[in-house]
Formats: C-alpha cells, structure tokens, sequence
C-alpha cells in the first residue's frame, strides 16, 4: 500500500514534471459565438472585476463573468505640462485591469463614447470621434469577428473564454493600430490558474508599462506615429504618469512577499524591469507558472509580453523601481515603494 | 518485474527530467576535414532537403546529406516599388530553409555566382561581382577555414555535423558583415532532434523576419549601413517581401495544430511574435524542445534566434500575425492566416 | 535496501525537479546593519576576491570577505583616438570583478577619491570632483541607507549578504544615473551557489558588454546622456575597449569547455550574445544553474542582466564572439579567442 502510494507519487509527480509545461487541449474552449453590434443605449461604462493599476481587482466566483469597458476621449495628463487627448478604456491610461480565472467565459461589451466628448472638438482635433475596437490578448476567438471596429455609438458584444493563465495585454486592433495605441488604448487581464497563482502573498500590485511618442502642438501634446515609427520615446512611465510613485510612493510593510502583475504594452521597446535593492525571487514569464525563472535581478520583458513577479524588500527603506533600459528609467519609467 | 519496469521507468524519466537540459558532449561530432576551395564548373546551384519559406522542407533520411546552395546577384522587389540588388543565397531571400537532423552530416558547397549578373554592372554599382561566404550557427567547425571568403567563380566545398536540434541562422559572414547582412544574405537552417520533434502537429511554416535599410538612390533603393547603424529599419519583413501574407494569407483548418519554425535574422532588433486571436501554447527558444515556455502571447526572439511555436487558430476567421514590437509591423512585419 | 535507495533517490529527484526553481526563504539574510560614512584616511584602493576582466577572481573560503572597490576619475582610452575622463571602480572600466559564494557577508568600503584627481581640471570639466555611490544588484538592502551617494574624499562602508547565485551588475546610482553609468561606473559580481557552479570547466572569463554615448568636444571626448536617451551608442565594447581581443585575442584550447561569465550593464539595449562557429552548449539566464537553456546560437541578455555560458570551440582555429544586434558588433562588440 506504502509501495503503491510512492509509485503514485513517483508517477504522477514525473507526469508534472514532463508534462507540467504541456497543455490538455481537449480542456480549452476554442472560439465563441458571433459578436453582436447594435445601437443599444447603455449606461453603465465599466463593469466586472476591474480595477485601476497599481489595484489589483478580486476575481468574481462564477463561471460566466460580465465585463464592460467603454471607450472615451478625455484630456490625459502624462506629466506636469504635458497633456493630451487620450483615447482611453474606462476613462483612464492604461484602461482598468481585469482579473478572470482559467475557464471562465467573459460576457464582454464595449461601447465607443468618442460622440460623447464631441463638443470638445474645437479645442484638439484627437477628441473628434473615432472608430474603435478591442483585441483581448488572453482570448482564443476569431479577431475578424470579436475585435472588429466599431462606430462612435455603437456597442459590440462578445464572449470569451480563458485558457491560459497569465498576464495579457489588451489593446485597440483599429489601424493605425500604432496610433491607437500610443494615444492610449492599452490595458491587462490578469487570468488566475483554476486552481489560482501557487503560492502565498502579502501584497499585490499592477504595474503596465507604455511608451509615449507626444510632439508638440502649440497649447497641447499629440502622438505622433512618425516619432513612434523610430521607437524613440518622448517618455515612458509605469501606469500612465510619468514618474507618479517617486512622488507618491507604494506603502508596504518589509519582509512582505509582493507579487507585481507586469504587463509591458510597449508599443515597441523591451523592458528590463529592476527593484533596486532586492531580487526578483521569481519571475514568471507571461505570468505563466510554468514559466518560471529564479533568482533574477531584472525581467526582460518584451513589448506586448506580461510578467508576474514576487519579492521581499529586506528591511525599511524605500525602494526604487526602475525599467533598467536607463534611457527609459530617465524618461519616466521610476517609481518607488516605501517599506515600513 | 513490473516493479522493475517502474523503478525503470523512474530512473529514466528521473534523468530526463534532471538531465532532459544537459547535453552528452560524447556524441557531438566536433569539427570537421580542412574546407576546399576550387574554380571547378558546378552547374548545380541549389541542392538537398531545401525550401523556400514558408514551405518546409522534407528531411532526407541517411546518414550524410548532400546540400548546395549558391550566391548571386539579382534584383529583388521588397514591396511595390522598391528593389534593390539583393546578394541572394539561393536566388532568393531569405535563402532557402535547410532540413537536417541531429546527426546528419551535411557535404555543403556554395559557389559564388556573382560574375555571372555582371553584364547588369552599368545598371547598379551593388551588381557587382563580390566576394561572400557562409556561417552556419546549426554548425561547430573552425570558421576561420569553413566560413572563408570566395571570391566570384570560386566554390568552396566543406562537412558539418548537425549537433543540437533547433532552428539556427546562416548568413554571409564576409566584412563588411552588416552591409552582407542588410543585403539580402540570410536563411534558416531546422535541425530536428534525432528522434524528431516530439508531439504531433498538422501544419509547418517557415517564417524568417528580416529589417532592410534601404536608401532611394533614384531609380533603384540600396542597403544602407549607415542606416542599420541606428538599429531603425526602412521596412520589415516576413520571408522578405513587406505585407506578402497580408494579400496573400496562409490558408489552414480551425483546429489544426500549427508549427511555426521562426527565425529572426534581424540583423538588430528583436522581435515579438504574436498571432492576433489566439495564444501560442509552446515556444521553444531557439527552437530547442528543452526550451520550452507554454501558453505565450508573444515570443520574445532576439537577433540571430530562432524559436519553434505550436499554436490552435480556434474558429473559423482571419488570424493576422505581427512583431508586436508594433512601429515593425506597421513597417511591413504582418500577415495573415486564413482558417477555414 | 536498495529499494529505499530507489525511492531516496526518486523522491529526491522528484524534489529537485519540482522544487529545483523554488528559493528557501528562511536562508536568506535581509538587510544589514546601517552603512556609515567617514573621512578617515585610507591607503587601500581595492582588497577582495577581485581581478579584471576577462580574468575571473577565486573566490575567498571565508564566511566573512573584506572588498574594497574606491573611485577615481581618469583618461580612459576606448579606441585609438577616443578617450574621455572615466569615472571608475577601481580604476578600471568596467571595475573589478567581484567573486562570492551564496551565505557570504561582504564587509565593503569606497572611497570617493575624485579629489585626487582635481589638479587635472583645467585640462577637463570632467576631472573635477563629483559624488557617487555603489549599488548592488546581487545586494538585498535598503538602498536608501547602503547606496546612498558620498562626497569627495568620503568612504561608506556597509555589510551585504549573497542570498542568490549568479552574475549581478554594480553600478553607481547618484543621479543623473544614466551618466555615471555612461561615464564608466558598472561592473559585474558573480555568485556562486554554496556547492558551486554545477559541473566541471576546463576555463573560466569574465565579459562586460558596455554602450559608449560619447560626443567630440574638440581634443576629448565626452559622455553625452542626450545620445544615450536615444539608445544609438557610438561604441560597444566588451570590457571597456573596442575590440580589444580582435587584437589580443584570447588564447584557449579546442576542445576545452569554457565558461564565459557575462554581464550586460547596458545601460540601454540588449545583447545577442554569440561565438561564431559554436553553439552554446549551456545558458544560465542571470547566471542561476535554475534558469537554463541548452543549445542556444546566441544568449539574448537585457540591459542590467546577466548570464552564464558554457559551450567548446570545436577544433584548433580562430572564433569571433559579437553582440549579433549586429550593429553593436561593427561598433565594437567583437572579439576573438584562438584555440590551439
């Protein structure tokens, strides 16, 4: 019986161990019924298990989830004395980050509001209205279909279903694409294994990393796809602002096992994420358990790549994080936590 | 003895699992005879398991394999209007993707061809016979010896043994290495384990993505050192030509389990795969199966590396694929699947 | 017996597979007393398991290791007829190679000794005196307190334990940082595993890939952070001279496995790590045994990462190692070992 136990354990555990980083197919939900388009009004803007980086949203305990994120155009501030008209997933840059689980199917809507800002008009021609679409990064669906682009006006609904854990960019597929992005329509899915993310934390945090390429207009900035062709940034910051947790520092406790969601949405450039002071304890690559790396002092993450991370800040201090691609530490992308 | 076929299976899969990364450097086949260089008329210009991305090859099975590819000049079109004299392996670019196993001892010859486009000299300084060579990363022999320059009309003969499975590059290795390089002087080479790739796939694709740096010289463009000096491409490229598989996708079956050998030759950047509407379920870097990273939404692929991805279209629909590293696929790195 | 041998033996394998990327917390020691600075006079420059790259350091078999790493300003030449003023560990760029082992604490001491130099102002506004400070990345304490920046003539001494093995940057962190990074202030620490570097090497070197942003003012040149936020560097070197070992390269035999510690201090862009005519037999991403890859053409390594690599130059020859971002090569990132 003893015998038998091991034998168990011996096999399966060698089944993990082969097979931990294979996929079942036969458990994965391919493709969804056809997004439907309409006119609909709606009022309600954002909707789910949604929260603004650096929060980090609860799961909802069901197997089908309701989500709705609306697009607005709204004057964004990326830095003191540089605004711009962002295109923006519920009214902020980058959009709200959502958190779903391996298997459960999001009942998603979106409405595009650019009509909404309208009267702005006069002041920047970016708030005029816009077509718009969203392209889920975590989702296995026929994009002709679910990330078509729709008109000011007009709400698309469509389901998905999670398959693989991780953290997934989500962002506008309208062309120019680029352009879209770099006015602001980028974002993250966080998708828990069934099971949920191994390990115990302290504390977690969302961090997206995007690139502005912002010429300016005269009384205002614009993005600037010329600029963003040459993958040259203007500047470049952890959840829009640039350089916003030097000044408003992340409280924590030291000692703490801090899990940071990391989603580098680019558009082009990598990012070699760094907690100066401490060490990456481990860095799942995608945010894939199975992708694990160890003991790192950075995490080089690719544009349009996620990264989830956990480490301790060893004792009381404060604690600046930087992309260690410097140029880009220099141009914004700083932040700071403080351990107490 | 079914325990003894467990403690077998154990021990076995014991030391896959804690050696399945380690390499028995016993049965590498480390260098190779002295490379001859001869004037010999060879009418021959491409020969062995040989094809133009994105076919794949077939592998020939035995021990030694006769392979020939050759150099020329010739005017290649990148997209609608713009060519310029591409220095070709194979007539083509990239050049054509090599099919070999672990093992397999390839008996390569390349003559340099480029005296016979020199009636065309007046049209085009880059027309021009010149000397070249190549480098295999696939191999391990001297490169002083194997990877010498020829000159036009010389042919040079020499053996490598394929040692680790993968998906390696090989490029003109001739000074000024980068102008080769931006020439047009890049292929794939695909060398499967000896026991094959493990797992069973329905479709194979080869994909090399290239940058040019090309300047409009009046009626034709030319690669441009100075250019990729910067690192910022005028145009990239999937198997070379800008946007190919955006007017003319890649038909498949929803469902089908594809494999894509891809191969950044850059020669500068990196690259971020990313097939729009699904997820890709291994990466394997540098196309090595002991590489593995499951569930990515792009592969981050480096200058001069290779990657093997296994993904599912999972409905019918177009699946546009990009480097996400997005200022390059606005300049010309997308294309399409079409699942039927 | 021999069965609980068996089963010892698997359930210990098992162990070390699943739990192989896993870090014991309760073995790391977190932070350190205060750091304290003081003007006393010290004679003693540089003390420690230290040596300059592409030698690699032994380590010292104490539990306790004094190093001593101070800074000077001083003309460094890069290539013929480009030098600037060099701020530098140790007198050198990059500075000292620094060798510990996991659970040793390393009782360090800097002097800022930029003071030494001021008589050679007049010839160069980068010779005046300038606070620094070290911050290192193999480190778990609070920046605030041990790598807070020191005055001229100061010395700071703080205590630090390894908790991770692998091969870790140091650098100055006193703002503008970007500049004193340029400006020559990176090295490279390695950290062994308490049992060692798994597995047997013939040869062991250290190479420090670094970017050069430096503009002619007339008889010198200088490092200039306005090239550098753009991330197009003027030079790359591998230790800190053009080229140096296409000139001298370095001598080995065919057939040794050798083992290249390899730090990329940036402070920008990748590296595409490659030997021409082998394979890298091993890849150790950051330098932990835990992170490996096999086979790999080339180690794609961030700005402010490490790596290990192990690999055999397969028969007597000549073998050029580059950065295959290629550009970096034609700017600098190529040497050559010769084995005999």
């Amino acid at each position: 019986m003893k015998q038998l136990l091991v034998y168990t354990l011996v096999i399966s555990s060698i089944l993990s161990c082969s097979d931990n980083k294979e996929n079942n197919k036969s458990d994965k939900i391919l493709g969804s019924p056809k997004a439907i388009v309409s006119k609909e009004p709606n009022n309600v803007t954002t909707k789910g298990p949604l929260a603004y980086a650096p929060q980090v949203p609860k799961l909802i305990d069901s197997d089908t989830v309701e989500v709705k994120i609306d697009v607005s155009h709204k004057l964004f501030q990326v830095a003191k004395g540089i605004s711009f008209t962002g295109w923006l997933f519920g009214d902020s840059l980058p959009g709200p980050v959502l958190r779903v689980r391996v298997g459960q199917t999001i009942k998603f809507s979106m409405t595009d509001r650019s009509l909404d800002t309208m009267q702005n008009m006069s002041m920047n021609m970016n708030m005029k209205p816009m077509p718009h679409s969203i392209d889920f990064h975590a989702a296995m669906v026929n994009p002709e279909d679910k990330y078509r682009t729709i008109f000011p006006g007009e709400t698309i609904n469509f389901t998905w279903t999670a398959n693989y854990p991780g953290v997934f960019m989500y962002h506008c597929g309208t062309p120019m694409v680029l352009l879209h992005m770099i006015s602001g329509m980028v974002g993250m899915v966080i998708v828990e294994p069934k099971e949920g993310f191994p390990g115990k934390v302290d504390r977690e945090f969302a961090i997206v990393q995007n690139e502005y390429y912002l010429k300016n207009n005269g009384n205002y900035f614009v993005p600037d796809t010329s600029i963003a062709m040459r993958k040259q940034p203007t500047q470049v910051a952890f959840n829009g602002k640039v350089g916003q947790y030097v000044i408003h520092p992340i409280h924590v406790k030291a000692g703490e096992r801090i899990r940071v969601y990391f989603m580098n949405v680019g558009p082009n450039n990598i990012s070699s994420f760094h907690v100066i002071g401490t060490i990456l304890d481990k860095v799942w690559q995608d945010g894939n358990p199975a992708n694990q790396l160890v003991g790192m002092q950075a995490a080089l993450v690719g544009p349009a790549q996620g990264a989830i991370m956990e480490f301790v800040l060893p004792e009381k201090g404060r604690y600046t994080f930087v992309d260690h691609s410097f140029a880009n530490a220099e141009m914004g992308a700083a932040g700071a936590f403080v351990a107490e």
